[in-house]
């Protein structure tokens, strides 16, 4: 029963057969082998974009740290939500790898930015010369960590507003899979035909063992992007091996597969909390993770019994009425008879 | 018959079996799963080291730049040989991880640094007090980049000075195996014993897929490092993956007994060459890689038949007698019919 | 009629006389003169704070990234108010000389951090270990941004917050002088007794030509600043003339004396003020400045009439009754005639 | 007797005047301000070059820094001389302002650099793709450290060497009108005309407390060194007080004047040490600064009769007749009277 992340998952066994057939001998280093070239060939196709520079890296955080600062210059600034991963949870990553641009959270309900809260962060911005941060690149999270997502004319709203400043638009697709199939959208729709320059696809969450590709759709951004990647000792020797599972991921559309499973693991576990007493769905789930409030009572009976998810917050102690906010993820692998088997026991109420 | 370098050769199949072992159902992120604990109290006692810090990371340069900056401040110096992979082959890395930390090339025969010239290098800074450099850690490489070794009275020399002057010192271990099963030292005495403080310990050119672990011989510096490698998007979500693969490396002494092999092929390879004429070994080798001279038209026949390996210098138009500088390694994997082959194509003469 | 910055002010005679009187043949470059030696020994003197570390720098910027730099780490996020000079108008130097370290605004009324919202702040940092940027220093303005100031008990309840939390202290007092004046409180009461670790000590905005002074009352700090200042290019060679500025600024009070003008300046501008119709001081000023609702049409009048100030918003067009919201501030040199003039021009109402 | 350096001497007395005539009312801060546009234009002037981008800054380290890192790209290598300044004497500033370029020092024949040496070290990187550090902006520094100087066909056959690479290249002219009045070349002869790229135009060794222009040739580079400028802290509020006291340098060739004097003090010292017993001048200054040999004992005597220089090697203690190595150093001011009595005490011999 375990609910914490999607990046706490197993690897699907496809793709550990691939880097299994990728083992044959010896191969060239650093990406010239014949994988590396297949996968970039294969993310061009899928996301209908021939002249894209496709570069894989094998941590979420260097997928985006890497992309804003190919994106951005120090004296920028970095438009992102309030609960962007990237501002929270990156240890200064961004601000690392950027070599210190600034990044401007801007207040997003459930974690989306809307067109007219950027417009206003941008507009409060670079009215100050040489003096203030200067205006640089948007960052979306797609789907959002608050288990949300933006429909295709949502992205586009928010691009449209960075285009009309002239900044770029980038995408943290970490569950970039997990918005797709919830909205039916096609990969190139959601990203450069709704105006963004570059994504973090991510695969890690969703069935590999540690991929992510960055597909820069305009490839004049590529050595730059290619340098930032060794600088950050983000350059794999044995490249084949992150190669190979990208392809495994993408052959079959196995990664739009394992995206439908985890969606659909999270839609029985709310259809199955949301009539138990005291359960709320504190918003309503787009893809593979909800937050929700529990009577503290049935949270204490779940994690007595082994299920492991993140609070919000609420302390442990206390009325085992009173309600503490938690967050379940579902992730490809995660099994029906789990799912059941932690709503059976919210389902007998407080311990 | 791929002689271009150790990371070009596959991953060990009982890693591929260990990365199979791990993949059952979920585990904690981020490091907190048993694989990682067992691999690092693993690694202290394969290093007799029960308070050694051990953090695990995928690629030698991100071993070593973590490793460097956590020793280091911006205002130093780091003190390396002329040759050093961290200063010539990393794009910098250094100087990033460090925010600005200079390299200072030590003249280095062979790649090894010696007791005399470090201390005139470091006699030589910090006499201008704020305005130079400050002395900041020593690096060496082991084994060096040239395929020479430190014995261990060699290492605990250069540490000797360091101490003198009060610096950290630092082992660029990519190939520390290698080195070791040369030496018939114990990592200990190669080690902290000689007055290393922190070591790159590598793995991926020795059969692993791509884990590298930095031993902390000092414990006091591994909050710290904790905080790079998430700061530097090194920290890897499904961490598992990274401990299987060490503690498969670990296990029955495998990676000594793929460092032998290595060797062992290199040697078969060298004693094969060295009776041929025109060719000669230009110092040398005591590990896994070879530097030699051939005629050019050797070389040529070689390319032509398949072999790949670097070419230091010597154009590849000319006399075909006139010789050619050429680095030929072997790892693991290398098969002794690659070997054969190629001697056989090489006492063929020029083409 | 300049009322648009202190900093738009000359330099007081005394301190021209005072670079006359140190231009005497050769001195020590780099400080190691003697107007240096008295001008930090002056400092600790007026401080009283033997013990404390003096650098002089010649811009508030340096002196605030220094500053911060020296009491963070790059992975540390650096409290601040959602006002702060250092996150609104530095274009990313604490991010630089930080190395990238995070700002983390709070909500502050009128400039000023409360003990509440700090706390709040920080107990929302740091819950993440390794994955959040962890709690650095906390740095306040006195005077403020918005010309109020602290007193000597709220200084010390946001210390005493950041102090619980084993946070550091910084004070950006760029108008240090103007706040101390409007409190009689003492240097020291001011700062370290009220557990200020490090001030950065304006003169520019004073009197200065340009010099401020950055007070570690903790000396550990000493040299990693000195070595920050030099790696940053502020260690001025020719430092007697830094130096010269400074032991004439505390020479009989001066620095006291020129603040006290420059607030009762802005006081005399406010008092008639206040009485104009449609005028409406935003909030009660504290220091040497003051923002105020103007009717755009007196607005339109003053700046006809060669006034300068700046506007904080509403458009320039429009209803001439309609208000804009200016900032006026006085420095030590505001001549009463144009203090005089404006309001006579003002009393006139809209153009 | 004070022989320690160029930026030991005073400012000169029309500069001290210009700053009193600046000291008029208020100005526009940051540079806004018609002394400041006077300036520029000025130096445009003196340069023909009315496109070129100039910029005052108050240290020869920030003007060096933010110039190379206004030309360079973290992930380049800086060629510059063994012996230079920004490599030697920065405290790894240029590294910091780089955001970590690496610096790749030549070796260098009385500090200059040769067309040779350089061509060899760009060939020498960048052969290894992403993997070396990048080829980077050439600095060159006129007068060199060692008081020699490049003719205008010097810079002009360096310059060509980087342009051959498409490299761009700085000067470091902290003695730039030393260099120019020993030459007789134009500044526009100097530099641009010879490919000189940017210029740190030094002027606190010349006369001034503490000015330095950065002239961009290249006008593109302007608004990218203005936000590196204020990221440094290096944008003065007070900006008119750099901008009079370059005025007053450039008025009725000030500099050049000075830059004779500081030359001809030097002439008229070497020129009395030449002959003495046991002195030996190391090789030919050209500018304003001397490396001769002494005998200790004669050292020992000037030292108790309070000269000061420095002493490059050779130990305080021992034999009196074995020499050590002294740099002198004149500047504007020098008197007579000191050169004439160092010449007489030497005149003694050992003490």
């Amino acid at each position: 029963m375990n609910f914490s992340s999607d990046n706490a998952g197993p690897v699907h066994p496809s793709v550990l057969q691939a880097l299994a057939s990728a083992n044959e001998g010896h191969a060239p280093a650093y990406g010239a082998d014949g994988w590396t070239t297949a996968a970039r060939d294969r993310l061009r196709e899928v996301f209908e974009a021939p002249e894209a520079v496709v570069h894989l890296v094998a941590t979420g955080t260097a997928a985006n740290s890497l992309a804003l600062a190919t994106l951005s210059k120090p004296w920028d600034t970095v438009f992102c939500s309030e609960m962007a991963h990237v501002h929270e949870d990156e240890c200064n990553a961004p601000e690392f790898f950027t070599g210190g641009a600034k990044l401007t959270p801007i207040p997003a309900p459930l974690a989306r930015i809307t067109p007219k809260a950027l417009r206003e962060a941008v507009q409060r911005e670079e009215t100050r010369g040489v003096h203030g941060p200067q205006r640089g690149p948007v960052t979306i999270t797609q789907a959002t960590e608050k288990g949300t997502i933006y429909t295709v004319p949502e992205v586009a709203a928010v691009a449209a507003v960075a285009r009309e400043f002239g900044l770029r638009v980038h995408m943290d697709g970490a569950r970039f899979a997990n918005a797709l199939v919830a909205t039916n959208a096609s990969p190139a729709e959601m990203t450069w035909r709704a105006g963004v320059d570059a994504l973090s696809f991510g695969g890690t969450k969703n069935g590999l063992m540690g991929v992510e590709a960055v597909i820069l759709f305009d490839p004049s951004l590529g050595w730059e992007f290619e340098l930032r990647r060794k600088r950050a000792a983000h350059l794999f020797s044995k490249h084949r091996f992150l190669a190979a599972q990208m392809l495994a991921y993408l052959a079959d559309d196995l990664w739009l597969t394992l995206a439908r499973q985890a969606n659909a693991g999270l839609a029985r576990l709310v259809e199955g909390l949301r009539p138990l007493p005291g359960c709320e769905i504190a918003w309503e789930p787009q893809a593979n993770l909800v937050f929700l409030r529990l009577p503290r009572g049935v949270h204490q009976r779940l994690q007595g019994a082994g299920a492991t998810y993140y609070l919000w917050d609420g302390p442990l102690e206390g009325d085992p009425d009173e309600p503490v906010l938690a967050r379940l993820v579902c992730d490809w692998s995660t099994p029906p008879e789990a799912i059941d088997r932690l709503l059976a026991l919210a389902a007998q109420g407080p311990a």
